[in-house]
């Protein structure tokens, strides 16, 4: 098993990640004795992994609360439905929350715990591998609303990660890649190591191999950790975690949140990002295709659905990203190294957007 | 017009006290500078109130949302009524929510500041007296679930109050007497020269003379400003602000939240505090019966509904003071010094409750 940390100023907590963690009772016992527990999870994962946990847990009464599985149920009305589980169970100010599930799961009960008594401790214990290298760490949590993904949320940090890799094991091919997508994202604002150690082992990860699996999550939980410690509430330098997400949340608001996945449209996001950046100068020109290339080696898919310009820059505009106005983008100035800016060329923005939009 | 400070640990904000206060463009023009402004109000305040404070800032596109009145309709539902109102102005992270209204509308109108894209700015402008001397100060948000009232909240700090006593001329008399129970309890919990002041004054508020108006709520204020400064979260000193509210949430909650006001509710649960405090030698035995004068002169009802001794344990036990099973009460060391604890005879809370509810 692997530890690592999440600094934040007036509060730490472990990301543990490492094979069987999600029946090692010794890992939860201390944090959770003596507490009440709900544990969210949906009806695709607790079938797979609610037992093991329970197991590990064996003299607490825990109480559960089964959400439908989907982005499409990220939603104020299904996080009231943790709400009222934590009542019906008369959970107090004491009460930990674990969710236990992937990135929507994991939102939505973190977003319940930030909220419930105006906030109670919550441990997230990803099976997804989006969710171990991004949605899980950090304290992001919230719910969709029709207008835009994530628009009613809080920041509340977890008291705990675990990392469970046996948990990928039953993970669908589609989604393991999807969340490569976000290992991928990592290399390309952070780490170049990184990008290129991914160039020569995704067969290895895609055929699932745990050595391979651990170093990509704990790099990418390192990046994000670090990101997260200098700037828990996104005032600045954690906005380059957005890298490709803001095309990509206009690509998911226009195909409904139920065409692509997050990561892939995440991967289409980078895509745009890149050959923005390389239309403005910043990286070489050959870069848009050498992420293209890892893309596809991951079994991502690189050809954006093509839902207009004006489509695309009226859901950028509603985007979080936005301030004063300006939209304010993530764009690489050297392959790991990302920046946020607002300071680009107009013409640029619509020679990308027309390339792979129109 | 007077001014006071909330300090914090990163944050400040005033507190404006006088007439008038909300037709002075000044005061709000800086900090709303170039923003978007959504409005949040109530069918009885937005008549009343809002021409006046639109005319205030006459350069300015201000979008509205109108919530019904009502504790009843301070819900989930209703929350997520600002959020559609703040995505269909397409408000982002630099919008302001400006709070119209009494406690409710401040309640929701926080909460929903706190959760829009994670948290934007709010300002509180209480109509009521019992939202300027109480609910607007100290970012407490959050809305009612069937299960408990504030189950479902966030802290959420304004970035100012303004609290026009002007406003309060046209505050039906009944909603003016349950603003004068917190203020009561400000003399309970804090200071006994208030408490006194109030027995000497108390006609001259119910005429609604404007210097005992502002000496009450700027007194009031002052005091709970000092005390959330001391501890902005609840980890233990804020909940002296809590002394009367364990009972009278369980009376709200056993009379479905529409029979008596919350103010009227208070003054009972400060009753039955007092009461309490009393039999447990803390107090003299004569203080349960000043304190039903004064309540009785400001024209509450000292009278409390017979909800019976097992209903009300019962909701006192879901109520969020709870911890670790034990009920957690703000108890009166002397007239003017409140104390939380859960050390008390049980038989003394059965004997007060046998009293005051079977």
């Amino acid at each position: 098993m692997e530890t690592l940390y999440v600094e934040l100023g007036n509060a730490r907590y472990p990301i543990s990640i490492g094979p069987g963690l999600l029946r090692s009772a010794a890992l939860l016992a201390e944090p959770l004795k003596g507490r009440d527990l709900l544990v969210v999870s949906n009806t695709t994962v607790a079938p797979l992994h609610l037992p093991g946990l329970k197991a590990a847990l064996p003299d607490r009464r825990i109480a559960t609360c089964i959400l439908p599985d989907g982005e499409r149920h990220k939603t104020l009305a299904t996080a009231a439905l943790v709400f009222d589980a934590l009542v019906a169970h008369r959970c107090n100010r004491d009460a930990v929350i674990l969710a236990l599930g992937g990135g929507v799961v994991g939102d939505i009960a973190g977003f319940a715990a930030a909220c419930y008594q105006r906030g109670i401790d919550f441990v997230q214990i990803p099976t997804t591998l989006l969710a171990q290298v991004d949605s899980s760490v950090g304290g992001k949590t919230g719910v969709n609303h029709p207008g835009g993904k994530n628009l009613i949320g809080a920041f509340h940090q977890p008291i705990a990660v675990i990392a469970d890799t046996d948990t990928l094991a039953s993970l669908p091919d589609r989604e393991l890649r999807a969340g490569l997508a976000e290992v991928i994202k990592y290399g390309c604002i952070y780490d170049a190591d990184l990008f290129a150690w991914l160039e020569t082992n995704i067969a290895r990860l895609l055929a699932r191999e745990p050595d391979a699996l651990i170093h990509a999550i704990r790099r990418s939980c390192e990046i994000k950790a670090a990101v997260v410690a200098a700037d828990e509430r996104e005032h600045d330098i954690r906005a380059i975690l957005n890298f490709g997400h803001t095309f990509g949340h206009a690509i998911e608001a226009a195909t409904n949140f139920d065409t692509c996945l997050h990561g892939e449209a995440v991967g289409f996001g980078m895509l745009l990002a890149t050959d923005l950046s390389a239309r403005l100068g910043s990286v070489e020109a050959s870069l848009p295709r050498r992420l293209a290339a890892l893309l596809e080696a991951s079994g991502l898919p690189v050809a954006t659905p093509r839902i207009g310009v004006a489509r695309a820059l009226e859901l950028m505009q509603m985007d979080k990203k936005v301030r004063g106005g300006m939209i304010r983008l993530v764009l690489l100035a050297r392959l790991g190294r990302a920046v946020v800016t607002a300071d680009y060329a107009e013409a640029a923005l619509r020679a990308t957007l027309t390339e792979y939009f129109a």
